[in-house]
């Protein structure tokens, strides 16, 4: 067998500790699976002194180092656990510069900093993978960027986001509002004490950023998705939902089009109504899953866990065996290609189909009006339902609650028509605007 | 540019039409994938002659050739459609040991030959790679072999027989019996003329037999696999597995037990009652998906079409670019490996729950009698329903169908119970005994 290959780890936290955790356990088992031993030589973390549960007291303890720049010198695998930007980024390019291959789970770092990363990798002949950064447990990256190596991706639509999948899902279970579900997440551990990067679709546009680069072979940054989080969702819209045969998802979307004979391709995160036999729908809890529709391999969808500590260490552990072999017997995986550099397409090019909710004034002839109005912008029904809506108090109007299910129709001529709408003296509130997706 | 690759297919059937469609219209895009670009050299079939849908008239048909040898003799990378065992064997073979990568498709030689097969691509040097064998568009060779090579795999449970999942479809939907549905499917194209191989689960256990070797790094022979087909499906046991929140799927299971000490591995294919609300259950038609239980990574699977020419192609062409790229690059893909050489346990090992049907005399005392022959074999039972049961004709004694859920039980255990029932006066026939996986 060849020499052990040194890893070290930055950071000891959910992820870390798991990941060193099973290095060790499973120590054997890894080295007849890379072709020879995996030395973990190093756990970088902010505090040596701090208790940590399963490496307190353990072998593992006398691992921790405060000098994360020495341990990175001396390693030839590096996986980086610690998140955010800073030093992260710093470490990451010291080891690459030194030849040595990283693993990262950081898709805050990638979203914003992939390009000169996959750059430093290339020109160091070095691997840099990152399973764990877009869904966790599941494999997404190797098989987009490997299995459909051959194919073209058209679209991508992934529940991305666990926190927010099992508010929407509390609230279309229990009728809860968002805020109550959001509090039962923070008290399950669920969501953070700060929910707003999960609840506005900051965490779920990172991601679509780094899966939108890898299906459609260009550069997607973070700026370039259009992201719109769940905090507008009611348990209205989501009862409503079920009764028309949908379920609410936030959706990270990234897909090939053409918009004013350019084809390029869309990036956005918002919330939509999914069908309820869409294999999407079924996804419950902080379960994650990413569906893709491809030219010849057809609809794929792939499912799992998309955090915690252990599920995270079984991505970045696949990883790991991945580089060292690489290491081991010579030659580097696929690297980040972006030949394709299609457009990034503005955010209103995008064309989705809308359930719209508005309360009218309940008399004769208004369902004319409205529908003039949408014709107008060329934006065509698909169906319409028309019930009553409970009267706001002190007003003594009966008003009616028009739902109006659009064909798909584009973005900019969906935010005109709801302003025409709104001008409508008979259109007392337009409630509410939502996409439907995966139809 | 690296010097461009000549790539050689065998087969111009249902899949290598496609895979030579889409090597042809794709070629820039796959050029830029690989980093050279892929010349299509030739393409191995029986009959030239033979007029071909997408190959007469274009310029694929100057390829076609009769001489298959000579074709492989000349190739960097052979991709291999022809299916069965011979010439198959030999042409890939010929191909590894002249220092060809090779890609295949083809389940009922991997499943019979592998070892040898992997055993000379090790000796050459080169891939052998082979995800469309599977199931079909899916990648799921990669993700258990790549994607999890840092986890423990507890057990794989696959809907990997499209034929047989769209008719356990039809049957569930519209109350079909086995022989209508299968006709369906046949009208359908979806079931051969012959459909035995897919009815009577050899095409499920082929498959099995693959998927088994990668998720436990163990060598598994077609001879290995327990294997019972749906032929004895009935509609009613559909239907009484819907009254009971199931559906009735046949699954190819791997898993990891222990049995007298022993610790091994399991590996079956036979119909069984998944639960409603299992991600399984909700895979219709000819759709595949493959479910995974992984010590870290937990609950994970993989859905989308398991066959047809387009989807098939996906993976053949994803996993040609994988090898065309090890060529470009240096290096070569993981290899089959099989250190872990757990023991295949016997089929009578298994520990499954089991419901059964029986019709017994209607009378006081028959529950007792039941439940006291099974506690005599150690299994316990775990729900019971009984319900009146229609009386044959020209039999006066009035009938009650017992419909027993038993908790987990070694399959001998309950092979030796039904027996016993069978014996017992009150029991009139032992109805149906169906195992229930997945919950
Ligand atoms: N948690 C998940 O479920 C999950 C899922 C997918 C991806 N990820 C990604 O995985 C990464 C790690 O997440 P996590 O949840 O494990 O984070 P965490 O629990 O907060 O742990 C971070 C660790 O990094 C250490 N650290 C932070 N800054 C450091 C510095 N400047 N120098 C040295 N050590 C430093 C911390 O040290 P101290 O312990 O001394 O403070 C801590 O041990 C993040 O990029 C995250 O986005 C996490
Ligand atoms: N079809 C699917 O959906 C699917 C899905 C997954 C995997 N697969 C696997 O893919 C492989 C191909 O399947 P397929 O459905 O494409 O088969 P197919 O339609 O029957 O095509 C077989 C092709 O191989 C050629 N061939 C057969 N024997 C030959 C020989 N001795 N010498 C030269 N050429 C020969 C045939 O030539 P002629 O045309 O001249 O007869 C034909 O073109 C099989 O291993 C199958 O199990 C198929």
């Amino acid at each position: 067998m060849p020499a052990p290959l040194k890893v070290a780890i930055l950071g000891c936290g959910v992820v870390g500790t798991q990941v060193a955790r099973r290095l060790t356990e499973h120590a054997d088992e890894l080295a007849s699976r890379v072709g020879t031993p995996l030395e973990l030589v190093g756990i970088a973390v902010r505090d040596v002194a701090q208790p940590r549960e399963g490496v307190t007291g353990t072998p593992l303890a006398d691992l921790l180092t405060q000098d994360a720049e020495s341990l990175v010198a001396g390693a030839d695998v590096v996986v980086e656990l610690m998140g955010g930007i800073e030093p992260a980024r710093s470490l990451i390019l010291r080891a690459i510069e030194g030849g040595a291959s990283v693993v990262t789970a950081n898709k805050a770092l990638l979203a914003q900093d992939g390009p000169t990363l996959y750059a430093a990798a290339d020109a160091a002949g070095v691997d840099l993978y990152f399973e764990a950064a877009v869904a966790g447990a599941i494999p997404i990256v190797r098989p987009v960027r490997e299995s459909l190596a051959g194919d073209q991706v058209q679209r991508v639509l992934g529940i991305v986001n666990g926190t927010t999948n099992y508010v929407l899902d509390r609230m279309a279970t229990d009728g809860l509002e968002l805020e109550q579900a959001v509090k039962e997440a923070q008290t399950l551990g669920y969501a953070e004490a700060d929910p707003t990067a999960d609840v506005e679709g900051h965490d779920a546009a990172a991601k679509a950023a780094i899966l939108a680069s890898l299906a459609f072979h260009t550069r997607v940054a973070l700026d370039d998705v259009a992201c719109e989080g769940i905090s507008a969702v009611t348990a209205d819209d989501v009862a409503w939902a079920q009764r028309t045969g949908h379920t609410i998802k936030l959706l990270a979307i990234a897909e090939r089009n053409a918009h004013d004979g350019v084809t390029g391709i869309q990036v956005r995160v918002h919330p939509a109504l999914v069908p309820s036999d869409h294999p999407l729908a079924g996804v419950r809890g902080a379960f994650n899953a990413v569906f893709v529709e491809a030219e010849a391999a057809g609809e794929l969808m792939f499912y799992g866990r998309g955090a915690g500590g252990a599920p995270t260490s079984s991505a970045v552990l696949g990883d790991l065996v991945s580089v060292a072999r690489h290491r081991v017997l010579g030659g580097r995986g696929p690297v980040e290609s972006s030949y394709a550099a299609l457009p990034v397409l503005p955010a209103l090019a995008a064309r989705t189909r809308f359930q719209v909710r508005l309360a009218v004034e309940d008399r004769p002839g208004v369902l004319a009006q409205v529908a003039a109005a949408l014709a107008e912008h060329g934006v065509s029904i698909e169906a319409v339902r028309q019930v009553a809506y409970p009267v706001p108090a002190g007003d003594g109007d009966a008003l009616a609650l028009l739902l109006i299910t659009t064909h798909a129709a584009q973005e900019s001529a969906l935010a005109a028509t709801v302003t025409a709408l709104t001008d409508l003296d008979a259109v007392r509130e337009v409630v509410s605007v939502l996409r439907v997706e995966g139809a």
